[in-house]
């Protein structure tokens, strides 16, 4: 049995209900962020998000000291979302949410993410995929190796069932709100 | 003697005596990643660059797929640069360069970016800070706690000759330009 900081306990309780996440696309997201800053106040885990990746095509400088960029594109990132370290070890996941209530959709997850997660792994770092089933506010810690072997296989989906049964549920709580290093402690760390 | 893609000894010669925060040390920037994409390609660690932070203020979207940013500014980096994995370790560093003979400013680095190191080391990661001597052709590896040491001391610059005595001259070559990982070898690895 895994022991939870207080509050969290009730809060995995009153999740049966349905725990709405406000702002779907970015929902995620703000829980992630929310928590990698309860980790960085309480010293207990030093993980960012990585800036999103811009183009930058034209610039100018209204004044010496500021530029203002005036035109620029969103590229795609060529690593995953967050890292860090915890525990001397160095995490490194990719987030993602689905709208699904049936599967999760492999291309959610680009290519070059999906070789990167295998470098972390390779060179000794503690990788993983954090998915949210939004209908259902469920948000599941999954290691990353499980979804490499599925992403090179045939299947171009991972039904929702799969996760129940072969991902951890991270518990949900208000501080911080997706305590999934508490699953990282899980596997690596033998529940310490 | 090292060879300079062509245009850049002249650009650094042509600069003056001032350290300008502008649109200084791109050279070291494209040593660092071309060194980054060495590692990466032979697979000895998996270390990155972090995109440019950007403040997004206006995006259109001249059509459905694409958005287009028509307003952003750069806004200062809560991290350092790079990080990654190397040898089961998590490598965090951030990198500067100068154009003065006789001392390097602490206001290059900024305050949170120390903050950031000292964190690093707390949770059991790698970190340093690699500083170019321009007009020596000299690039250091310092370990971070020296100079967070001295950061939080009365000076406001270290003399370039502490460097000489205190800090490791990276190896300069083609492949990879600057070799860093040897330094980290030495100091963490014995040399292995």
């Amino acid at each position: 049995m895994i022991k939870y900081p207080s509050g969290m306990k009730k809060s995995v309780n009153n999740s049966s209900i349905k725990q709405t996440t406000s702002n779907r696309g970015l929902g995620l997201e703000k829980d992630i962020n929310a928590t990698n800053q309860y980790y960085l106040d309480l010293d207990i885990a030093l993980i960012h998000k990585k800036p999103t990746p811009i183009q930058v095509v034209d610039v100018r400088y209204p004044n010496r000291s500021k530029a203002e960029i005036t035109r620029a594109y969103y590229t795609k990132p060529s690593t995953t979302d967050y890292n860090g370290i915890y525990r001397n070890r160095a995490i490194d996941f990719e987030a993602k949410q689905t709208n699904s209530e049936t599967s999760f959709v492999l291309a959610l997850i680009h290519d070059h993410q999906i070789v990167h997660l295998q470098k972390v792994i390779k060179h000794g770092g503690i990788a993983f995929v954090i998915i949210r089933f939004s209908k259902f506010d469920e948000t599941y810690y999954v290691e990353a190796q499980k979804i490499i072997d599925i992403y090179y296989g045939v299947k171009r989906s991972i039904p929702y069932r799969w996760f129940q049964e072969n991902a951890h549920l991270i518990p949900f709580s208000l501080t911080p709100p997706i305590h999934y290093l508490k699953v990282v402690d899980l596997i690596y760390f033998e529940g310490e």
